[in-house]
């Protein structure tokens, strides 16, 4: 699929490759699947930005009437500066479109997700979307999870069962961090008031599949959710380093 | 099993026939599975309130050296009224033997919890026990779950997700209610700052087992943990009408 | 003042003395307070949700456009099921109108409130409208705050620091009680997470006015804030015994 | 006062002049006022590390006993890996001693604290303390607050009050940010739950004192407390420059 953005369009100057490529991937996305009327999942991290970006001039442009659902602070943050109009999941519970970010995202279209913390309202907003499409650039796609992102599967636990579910993921063959904040002491609290653990477990290959370890992770009792999305997303928009979207999908 | 507690003795002096069986079956589960040097799990709700007191007892008559996890604020309250020493799972992540009370206990030995709404906190406790040992009157005993305990299972959601998730419950075949506040107005709101769902199923038979159920429930995304316990519970102490207590096994 | 709804009118039909007061209070103010663009503060408990019912009303027969800030869980609801819009206070940091129950008002319009366990979140919407206005009906007058309510002040706290805050508490001469919830075991958890201390300290009059023991109350490290309201409200709807709906300014 | 640490002791080794300040000044304070039997706060952040290696190889060669309450999770952490006894303000309301860390200290003997974000906790322990000593390298000293440490005074506020709260802190001269995360998504979140906001008022002299600022910031509605502690400081430990520790006291 050709980019909606030809080269030597303005809104590319001065970007670096990486930064054309998130651009173009979340620019096609938006094009491709945003339609009047519309309830939609707003995510997290630097593509979104682009998502909301392209978003905002489809609305004035376009007149587009769409409602939107933020999935963390800094969505809600991106929604009002673009003057969008704001809902939540107990007005709109089902959702059209969902539109976020990944870390990595395999040729299956599993993703890992939750570098920024936000995995558990990711995951819950995609799971209420009837399509979820992601937006990436060329260097988070990995043959298989775990080989590209290296810090590990985000895992959100309860804080009093940190140590315990440490021990078991350990157990389980999981390398498991207990991500430390830098802007306060001590670890980092989510945005649910939990915990997060990184545990990373090598390469998720058929020995033990992306579906296999989501299954071993949320079986640990005090584990709230984990950003392995297994499954949920229809559309990937991967901004390749040639210009280009390459879009993937999976109905 | 014979209890401990022989008819005529003070301790059982004004109480109801099925406050006498609490107290015989907590007394009976301390007597039987506490020894000196254990780490042990303590239950919430007014049958462990028995248990704690014969485990104070034991620590003052026998002088047992043992470290308590609290489960719930109650706990907390409970440990230290009586002197007992207080621990956590981060200092302490095995634990030997955890003796709680259920809302429901079914002839498999599987149980509801989560009346009081500590039943996250309960099942990570429980979840690090060798010995997962319950407590319970007469009242609480059923040959199916969902047939004794009719207010629901206990579900803990993420906030946000509260309509989605009783929507998708509904459509399991579930009677949703969010738990109300009655010294507060609006929702309950967990000691994890979270909200309870009740979700009502009818009788769980082979149909639909406990396990079956408990699997449908924790695969809703924005679901923390549900008061379905499977397969969890070694032993069960139930405080028969006669004075008897009733001990039911399953290794 | 007359109230705008007279003897006969169906909206009155089976209610009692104490309920058609209500209703004629917060009728009275939103009729006198309410008008088209403004931002509005919506409080919590059952006579605000007369005051909403009427907003609504007002909303379709005038198309009034006005936004609503809820103050709890409650009034989130209220403003969804009456499909009012709703903002909040990082869209909306100013507010024309905040509209607010009381648990006991005194002639000088100081008030009490907290009995809902909301009292921060209204006390924050409260300090950001320019009319601070509270309906209640004639049970909650009192010449002195703290001889009709009489379960104590309202005091939320971070709960690690619960026991010696009441320590300090009753060294002021409270008598405080932990608030503990009904429909879960334990205290009850405040909507941001807290924990909430009730302390009487009887009549509070010229040797202790209100304005005094706020102050006390806020120099205890640990207290969030509490449900002393001085000097803030600028109008009280009072709905009488006898029909009569009184107002009391205060600029 | 002579440090008790002479040049050339090996647990100098290595370090920066800066380092050897702080375990000076922690090693001071801890032996000018640790007893058998005393409940000891214990604070948060890179001075207090020193300070517990130094109360546990006392308790270790002295036999102390000595129970500590932590103010953070880092503190937690601290007690336990040097097999310190535990224990919380329920149990303990009332503290002995407790030694903590500051990012700026003036020759009032004032501070701000919270660049770890815990102020809130560390101020309630601090205030139920008997003798409440800090500990610090010479950069931290100023003659007036405000001007070394110049991110700003660290305000802990409810979520929801973030924008109102800002305005009103720059509207009384603040320079304000809200302190932004950066191991995760959007802004930090308390170990209580709620945001963090810096903000700067310059140099704090007589024309406005740390006492007046803090009660002109703890007068805004929604803020639960903020890092200036005012006139809490007994006595203060700073390592300085030339390997000596000042002693600075204040009853």
């Amino acid at each position: 699929m050709a980019s909606a953005i030809a080269d030597g369009d303005a809104r590319l100057d001065g970007k670096s490759t990486k930064e054309k490529a998130k651009l173009r991937a979340a620019y096609a996305a938006v094009d491709a699947h945003v339609k009047d009327g519309q309830v939609l999942g707003i995510g997290s991290g630097s593509t979104v930005v682009y998502a909301v970006d392209r978003l905002a001039e489809r609305v004035k442009t376009e007149g587009l009437n769409v409602k939107c659902i933020p999935t963390s602070f800094q969505a809600i943050q991106l929604i009002n500066e673009n003057d969008l109009t704001m809902t939540d999941l107990s007005r709109n519970p089902k959702i059209d479109v969902a539109i976020d970010g990944v870390d990595e995202i395999s040729d299956e279209l599993d993703c890992i997700k939750g570098g920024g913390g936000c995995h558990v309202q990711e995951k819950i907003v995609a799971a209420c979307a009837a399509s979820f499409i992601t937006i990436a650039d060329f260097q988070k796609q990995a043959t298989n999870l775990g080989t590209v992102w290296l810090k590990g599967v985000p895992i959100e636990v309860v804080p009093l069962a940190q140590v315990p579910v440490t021990l078991k993921l350990e157990a389980a063959g999981g390398k498991v961090t207990l991500r430390m904040a830098k802007a306060k002491a001590g670890p980092v609290v989510s945005d649910n008031g939990n915990f997060i653990l990184d545990a990373h477990f090598g390469e998720l290959d058929a020995t033990r599949t992306p579906a296999m370890l989501e299954k071993e992770i949320l079986s640990i009792t005090g584990v709230v959710d984990c950003g392995l999305f297994v499954g949920m997303i229809n559309e990937a928009y991967i901004g390749a380093e040639d210009g280009g979207v390459i879009v993937l999908s999976k109905y």
